[in-house]
């Protein structure tokens, strides 16, 4: 039976579905209350709607299995914004204009929140319905790659510990890897051949890097009471943000010129079309 | 060909090599140390030898896949550790003898040591050579359950967080979660049925519950040079423990009772006494 209703809509089904797989009777209340407080209410859902669309891209039904392989993927970057609120990361009291999970709860129900988020990312990928056991297993490795210490999210976040630092390096896995498992995962479920893979993973890069200029810009020029989370962390924390190296106009023209290279580096697909309006919707 | 290497030399090593795996040219040098400092020197690996034995008593071989998956649960102990270290748990400057990995670090870093160690367990697992893809779809979801918020040992440590906590219930998630996932992974590697799989798990708690009653123990009576990590830890910060609820003969009772009751209650397997004889020598 098809399910007409629209995509957003059925993903935050999917993704409440999973919140409350995991909040049943031996899951403590308030690590139930913080997880959720993690996830809801909705961000701008970026990355599984990059995910979706390269899946769309392929003709892949965007069916049960395939929300929940983009619900992992939220579940992951949600575990990410709990650590890096905390107060010996961006110190940041807001998230989504509400209390930050640390400071809704605790700094323990943070942390134990975020890993709570973690242990439902792959428990979801796992089990994804329909989804064949071999591209679950990828899909499994996939998550753990981008999401690691070498060269995932948990690396890019680790070399702000770091004296010395590589600007695009620490973009390219602080923010980068996860887009990068978001369009590699997109094409495992949309079937595309192994050794596509890595060009799917760079095209995710890409789109993580404009999406992370952007993000220094707003942090650089927006409103906190808009954004709905402090702005100009970076600088206050002496952080490497790319208004700040290359200045506004600099930041402004590097993202236009990633935007246009990443719309002409999308590897073969059924309907690349499709997927760059979606890349430009979003960016 | 055959390793003739002793069992516990080769877990080392696949331990080593799991490691060094996830700290390559893209993982941060410090956090790639505090990774390292958060599974070495090895503690007792009382977990991975109880997989191991589990699997063992099915005759199952103990080859490179078994060692991964064994990896995979101290990985994830590991990762647990650290955490619990950490100032808003437990506060502990010591671990094994040298100082924790926030003492020795920071707690930054100590928290992504943790994520590092978490998502390099579920690519082990992934990965396993040789272990059928349905098996280590299996054992994903197996670690995620019995990691998680919901009965899983993040769900255990957040009962610390309620007003009020079931003694047995806490400890059954927070300690017999992971033990649980030890035997019903080895058991998986086993080639047990899967109808099986509850009961090996529940073994696998019960080992949990008698370790935890003998962990208390050396909590309220044992020397802190000799544990390599503080005591008294659970009368400082009001915390359940057996021995504070029932005494110490009380304790020593309960622990024997437990022992004698999971000897009793081995599932079916091949060599039944073999694993009854590592049981006991572990507890």
């Amino acid at each position: 039976m098809h399910d007409e209703r629209p995509i957003d809509d059925r993903f935050e089904e999917a993704l409440r579905r999973a919140i409350d797989a995991q909040c049943g009777a031996d899951c403590p209340p308030r690590l139930a209350a913080a997880m959720r407080h993690g996830v809801f209410p909705a961000g701008a859902r970026v990355r599984p709607r990059l995910l979706l669309a390269v899946a769309d891209a392929f003709a892949a039904p965007l069916d049960a299995g395939a929300l929940d392989v983009a619900v992992a993927i939220e579940l992951m970057h949600g575990a990410s914004l709990v650590q890096d609120d905390l107060p010996c990361f961006d110190d940041a009291a807001t998230r989504r204009a509400q209390p930050s999970v640390h400071a809704a709860f605790d700094e323990r129900l943070a942390i134990l929140a975020s890993d709570g988020l973690i242990m439902a990312a792959y428990q979801r990928l796992a089990e994804a319905p329909g989804v064949p056991p071999r591209a679950r297993l990828r899909l499994v490795t996939l998550l753990a790659r981008h999401s690691g210490s070498n060269g995932g999210i948990t690396g890019g976040q680790a070399w702000e510990s770091e004296a010395r630092v590589d600007l695009e390096r620490y973009h390219a896995a602080k923010t980068g890897a996860l887009f990068a498992a978001c369009t590699e995962a997109g094409a495992v479920l949309g079937g595309a051949p192994v050794d596509a893979l890595p060009e799917w993973a760079a095209l995710g890069a890409r789109v993580g890097a404009a999406y992370q200029i952007a993000d220094d810009l707003k942090d650089a020029t927006g409103d906190e009471a808009a954004l709905g989370k402090p702005v100009n962390v970076d600088a206050r924390l002496e952080r490497p943000n790319a208004t700040r190296q290359l200045g506004l106009e600099g930041a402004t023209q590097r993202l236009r010129d990633h935007v246009a290279a990443l719309l002409g580096a999308i590897p073969p697909c059924r309907r690349p079309e499709r997927l760059q309006t979606a890349i430009l919707v979003e960016a």
